[in-house]
């Protein structure tokens, strides 16, 4: 028996997806483009008719405030952000912004007051689709970046970020700041096949995995694939051949349990070539190395494995190998009180529910470095997001707000 | 003490180096453009000069004969080609066109007569790099293509190759035929590195690779490099890490003499991965692979062996694997006659020698199907070539041809 209001938040998922419908099904309502201020206006007409206070800061951050009552209570933080991918789906961020709002809209139709205030948000700018880097909205808000550097990103078509927050007129002036809140809770898609192939409803994430980024380029002898021996050959595919399969036994190289290998991620997207002809040895291959972990100590043990590996590759052939960390975020835990919140409404709800660590970068984690913060993860069909084909359960939609409004409760209580 | 005059024959080559010569160092005289008709304007007055009669067939291709002592016996064939690479060096086909001049006018220096008429041809378009195929001037001469399938290949401008033949005035009306010609010899430079390695100043080339062309795609199930465990991955680079240590092991899994599998060349020379984004596991890898083996048999086996690993992996993993044979050139076993009389040479002049395979496509492959042929290497600087710092030594450009006029004397005598 559902608390909340099942057909108003669908509802509101779905008006809020015509706002930048795409014709095979998504959405696109890229960062602080005219789409964009149209699904603001819609989510704060909500927000002012629901009684909320609006705020607007410097960075177009929306936050809409519902009173708690004790006034000496720091409030509670809720919410996710509505800017979209340039091929996205429907409910990623989407769904925990109107999720929150509809938390609010249950309490008020309830007349339930809470002790601490709730606070709506929406971030700005988190898929980084139009602005680098992703997340800047709350990672301004969070002391990450400053904002004049945010201000000074440009978009694909050299527009400042803060050109664009006064052409679409949300450039505010209130400053909200994170001493106000006393914890903050994202719900989001896991945007993975984790939950859907356990068919678990509820993942309650204890922590963001860190990720370390490397490249790669192992430089070989170009040379016509037909004259040249093999054994004379200085073949960087040779040397990729080698490196694959220690790559990705990284992580068994360690000495981690079974439960800390399962949790490793290693990634090679880019992979190239060069000069790339069918009937020459290339000189060179290219290639990225993404290595994740939500343990930072361990991802700083894979990271110097894969170190290692390559070293040993290069001083046992005539190849060389140039490696280069270009970027690392350490792994952030959530909170232990956010994260008991979610799972006693988990088990309150009597929902099947599972600890998992988000593979992906949240606004949640650069909350996490200054309120105590958590999330809440439903499935998604296939792990698929960043697509139009992105597709949740209504059930889920439903019990990940159910799971929602109880932790608030806790809370705010 | 050499027959030839040395330094008429590197003036030459200088010469016709001087023709395109690119700031690089190196040649561009791509076929049928200007440059190659002052090129072969120049050729063709030296030949002229020489006393030579000359011929121009509807290919373009240029022969200039001397004649023998006995009407009745057929000419013996020598030359290479004039046209270059883009990015060309001073050697690659010019050194054996011009050292068959050489071999003439030593030979009327000297007074001495042959039997058998001899006569140099300068192949049209044996680079392939403005019209494709590679090859195509002998291929016409050799029965290979049809003349009017020649004639309709076009450059990247939309150029046909009879309208670049027509304009550049090269498009002969002689008809020159394969049975004219009791034996062809062509001298090259190796473009490989196995010569320079072994300190030999003459290859005896005995035969050309086959060649097998297959072009693979592994396709997995594009997803974010974090959520997704490893284990519930399709991710191709894991099929690659698979099948790359397989590949380079194929001349391993026949029953094949060490000789052999030394003979074996596999390569891949393009490599990509789609869509190539560092945080994304890709859906599709692509890649080439170019196997050549001198041996007809072993080198259907290669492929052979290729399928059934590329079979073993499809079945054992949910990767899917679309392997496509896209091109066959089977291997050409030069005249042992011909071979007999490069060897002989080289033991009367005394220079080291030894038998090579070529690895790259020559006119003389062509040839070899309708007269019989073989051809002479001698070394170049670190195996390069279609390149601007191809290198040779002077002493080896001598000795290469003092070995074809050598060879010439016995096969027109």
């Amino acid at each position: 028996m559902s608390k909340i209001n099942t057909e108003r938040l669908w509802q509101r998922l779905m008006d809020m997806a015509a706002i930048g419908a795409t014709a095979g099904g998504g959405v696109k309502r890229l960062a602080l483009t005219e789409t964009d201020r149209q699904g603001r206006t819609l989510f704060m007409d909500w927000c002012t008719s629901a009684g909320l206070h609006l705020r607007k800061d410097t960075m177009g951050n929306l936050f809409a405030r519902r009173k708690g009552l004790d006034p000496q209570r720091k409030a509670v933080l809720i919410g996710s952000h509505l800017d979209s991918q340039p091929s996205g789906g429907k409910y990623d961020g989407t769904l925990g912004v109107l999720a929150a709002l509809e938390v609010i809209e249950t309490l008020n139709d309830l007349n339930i007051a809470t002790q601490a205030p709730l606070e709506i948000v929406s971030w700005t700018n988190e898929e980084g689709a139009r602005f680098s880097p992703a997340m800047i909205g709350s990672g301004v808000f969070a002391g990450k970046f400053p904002l004049a550097y945010a201000y000074q990103q440009k978009d694909a078509a050299g527009t400042s970020l803060e050109q664009a927050l006064q052409h679409i007129d949300q450039l505010g002036q209130d400053v909200v700041q994170a001493a106000e809140f006393a914890a903050a809770l994202e719900l989001h898609i896991e945007q993975g096949p984790v939950l859907e192939a356990a068919a678990t409803t509820i993942g309650v994430v204890t922590a963001v995995q860190g990720i370390r980024w490397y490249r790669l380029k192992i430089i070989g002898h170009e040379t016509h694939a037909g004259p040249c021996p093999m054994e004379m050959r200085q073949d960087p595919i040779r040397g990729l051949s080698e490196l694959l399969p220690q790559l990705y036994k990284l992580q068994l190289s360690l000495p981690l349990s079974q439960e800390e290998r399962t949790a490793a991620r290693i990634t090679v997207g880019e992979l190239q070539a060069y000069p790339g002809s069918i009937n020459t040895v290339p000189a060179e291959v290219h290639l990225s190395i993404d290595i994740r972990h939500p343990d930072s100590s361990i991802l700083d043990q894979l990271g110097q494995a894969l170190e290692q590996v390559v070293r040993q590759l290069a001083s046992s052939s005539q190849l060389d190998y140039k490696l280069e960390a270009v970027w690392h975020s350490p792994p952030q835990s959530f909170d232990p009180a956010c994260i008991k919140a979610v799972e006693q409404a988990c088990q309150d709800l009597k929902l099947s529910h599972q600890h998992i660590v988000s593979g992906a970068g949240h606004d949640a984690v650069y909350l996490a470095k200054v309120i105590p913060t958590s999330m809440i993860f439903i499935p998604c069909r296939d792990g698929l997001s960043h697509n139009e084909a992105e597709h949740i359960e209504q059930e889920h939609a439903f019990a990940g707000t159910e799971v929602l409004l109880q932790a608030v409760l806790q809370l705010a209580n």
